[in-house]
């Protein structure tokens, strides 16, 4: 069966002009710089794979710098990590015929099995820019011809700032991105978090409901930074009595009394930017932001690749932070409040599989934000993944 | 991908232009009534999941009552069975943003995260007419502007008759439901009960085969009763012994002497009728009456609703045959027959569920009464069952 | 779904046109003999189910003599094997209704449940031709109305010559047919054997690469013969040495000094025919003959049907070299050498599974030799099998 143009129904597009190149970024979009793993997951000398878009890919540390290149041997199409064989630092040679790629450049400098080929030093494999910042190891999934934009493009405003130092954990959940970045950024879902351990942890409030008085997000969509859209929550309306039938039935929890106070004790906003991640301020605790991306791996799954951000000024505030994060957040937060998330993504996987059903749901006023998110990817998604990028 | 018009492929369906609709059902006729569960599954106040024609449902008995909702949030499509969360008596919450449902209409009462929101008293989920009789709880699977009709339509004659007890089980076979539909019908598949604990149990005759000498199949095609085909059994031919090439190799049991007493020793008639319902009359013994249902739950599976009926005057007599039921039937007839029957289904299955096979059987003169059944069914099935109705 | 007229898609064939059927041939090709199993598998007495092509086969040997049928009862479809009831011994019973079959013609002699039915003497199951030779059950799958042709046109030269020997191996490999073929024909793939303990055990040569001086490939493509393709291994370039970047990395074995040494030391040639059966020459040790066949079973399994010749004057001759086949080739040929190729099968599966991949590979001038293969097969393969052959 040959593949078809999208991953996604002409006719089902067609329904949703707004927002048409989202429904069809069933993989993702190309031409964006995506998290794929920490810098501690690839030692010098070690080669370690991964897939992004449904691409592999495999990746090097040679000298301190990563490479990164398919995972495809170009003579016959076998894997290169069915059985890894670098007889030098700078070369992987394909175990089947001895095809040997550089590192650096993806050429292929030697055939073992043939050594006069013609093919040496003509051809080569895909390689990916790489780019390793805050022990987090960006690579940019896209086409050859495509100049490779900043990374600062595909970034939240505030990661990359000097004095922010970034913690880390991410793990492969079996969901479509796209319905992680939607959980994410509905400030209405705080419902299933009501009793996540992360409350009697922080002492903070935690509402049932969020409602906006008005829509006051802000889109970002300027030249040279990332396209994103963002929402101030302080001003929300906050329902801490959950009724049913006039009786209330269930509970937030409120530990603030002012508004002032308010600010100490809750999120102050939230910022989704392409291509695909999420900046939650003042979460999960006053000074700490979180930054959480959704790397799309397969049409149903994506890398939850989860951060937390804190501005240090000397290295012992960054070691107080680093061991916060592994004996404090990752327990509570990462696990005890977003497992509740992941969920969530799980029972909407089961609904949004089905191309169709995105027209099947029921959104509310409330929901508005979702759409714009929707139409924000349809207008700055650089490029979509399409089958033929599989093949 | 869209989901097609139909699920089987409409130039299949030009080839049998008699019974094209009962090729096209691979999930069942709509706007029928099935039985999902006996009224022992539900108890007051229980919450249970069941799924029925591709389409998933949630049931709850409120004061005695049994309602049945679609399992499916309207907002965000997830199911409100991953969570159950009833916080009063008349209602469900989803546990993903508070929509709370009633379950006597199913109209959104109340949104805990928007306790204002325009959508409640307005919209509400998909609710399914219920029946509860003889301890059977049935549900119309229909469209909401089709008249619901008399459960009568969709039940064998004597069913709901005043005396007539039923007991019964219900399990979950591996086949779509023609093909245990035709298993149950086919007056010449009885070869494979010869060796049925069943026979020595009751004493009873089981012929090899029982070719009919004519076609006396009754229809009952009248308005405000079941669509079905009856075949009196008691004038056929029977075959006690078998041969190949000229010789006997397998015997049935004959235990009469006269025409007169086997009707004492052996069923005495079979109906089927729409949407699926078999009944065989004298049997699994005298005086007893099976009604068996295949209720579609997807295209590969059905819900085997086994019942026995009895013509019962007294509670005593009630009581006994609920002892006898589940400490002589269900061993004896209900698994140790009826479980060569699901044998043979899943042996069909691999055959008929390809689509093109229908078309590739070789029917003998002995069929006829399975064709007349898929032509009857082609002419009253309410409505198709479609791609579109699970979405 | 109706089932496509091909399994391939037609836009990709039409990009191949010289080699078009091979692309085609997922399921292989019809009108060919094939081994499915070894004398011993089959017992007096005994049925046996295979898969050939996707077709599901019953085998039985009756008086000394092997039979075949398709394994699928006319009247409803289901497998015989699913429940084997043999009352005579040249006849076999479908469980279900008792439809009755003649092993040797496949006619229908009997129904047990319907004894006088016209279907009886007139309607049979497909019958399969078998030819049993060299203690191989060859059978013939291909169209009833195709007139068999002599197995002598589906075997390498030498398999049936009188003092041929043979003894062999068969197990089930999952990759498609084709990748198994074009591994085994590929001179270059021989890099990944240089580990193997073939090697030491036999203390031949083993070069790193094995390049054509140039192409003397010799078409075997006269009328009654196999249609085949050699190749004379013994003038090319071998090489021994692995260079990358200018330094030698991994080294061949080379026990030979002289070009007529040379001869005693390694494999001389290499044979490959329809319907996918490759003969090596003095492998893997002088003085004896692999033909190794590679059978579709399914679009992604295939039997690797393994065997060795040796020329045999006497009873004690045939009585050693079947002691040497169990006690030595198996474990260091068949296992330890013939193993890796398997692993580079299951390697390559990954990638052609997917037709489209078929044009994303780059073919080097070394790989002459598949794309002739590819073409032969293309020209001579008697038939397609088809979807609807499955059906």
């Amino acid at each position: 069966m040959t593949a078809a143009a999208t991953f996604v129904d002409e006719k089902l597009l067609e329904k949703v002009p707004r927002w048409r190149n989202y429904l069809a970024a069933k993989l993702g979009f190309r031409n964006h710089w995506y998290p794929i793993l920490f810098s501690r997951d690839v030692d010098e000398g070690q080669v370690v794979k991964a897939k992004v878009l449904g691409e592999n890919i495999l990746l090097k540390r040679v000298d301190g710098k990563v490479h990164a290149l398919k995972d495809r041997c170009i003579h016959r199409g076998v894997q290169l990590s069915d059985k890894i064989e670098c007889y030098t630092k700078n070369t992987i040679t394909c175990w089947y015929h001895g095809f040997t790629y550089k590192w650096d450049t993806g050429q292929v400098c030697d055939i073992i099995a043939v050594p006069n080929s013609p093919v040496i030093g003509t051809r080569g494999v895909k390689r990916y820019p790489v780019e390793e910042v805050k022990n987090v190891i960006f690579v940019f999934v896209g086409d050859e011809d495509f100049e490779t934009p900043a990374l600062v493009t595909d970034v939240p405003p505030f990661f990359l700032d000097d004095d922010m130092h970034i913690e880390g954990y991410a793990y492969v959940i079996d969901s479509n991105w796209r319905v992680a970045c939607e959980n994410g950024f509905d400030a209405l879902h705080i419902y299933i978090h009501r009793e996540s351990p992360l409350v009697p942890n922080t002492q903070r409030s935690l509402p049932l409901g969020n409602v906006r008085r008005e829509f006051k997000h802000v889109f970002l969509e300027a030249e040279g930074g990332p396209k994103g859209l963002g929402d101030a929550t302080v001003d929300n309306v906050m329902t801490y009595e959950g009724r049913v039938e006039g009786k209330v039935v269930v509970r937030g929890t409120k530990m603030h009394a002012t508004p002032e106070e308010a600010k100490e004790k809750r999120t102050t906003g939230t910022f989704m930017c392409l291509p695909g991640v999420l900046r939650v301020d003042n979460f999960p605790y006053k000074g700490l932001t979180q930054f959480e991306w959704y790397v799309p791996i397969t049409e149903d799954s994506h890398l939850y690749f989860i951060t937390l951000g804190k501005r240090c000024q000397s290295d012992e505030e960054r070691r107080d932070f680093s061991h916060e994060f592994w004996h404090r957040w990752k327990a509570v937060s990462l696990e005890g409040f977003n497992g509740q998330d992941v969920q969530a993504r799980l029972s909407l996987q089961k609904f949004y599989a089905k191309d169709e059903h995105w027209l099947e749901e029921t959104l509310i006023r409330e929901d508005k934000a979702l759409v714009m998110w929707r139409e924000l990817c349809h207008r700055h998604g650089r490029a979509l993944q399409l089958p033929k990028h599989l093949a």
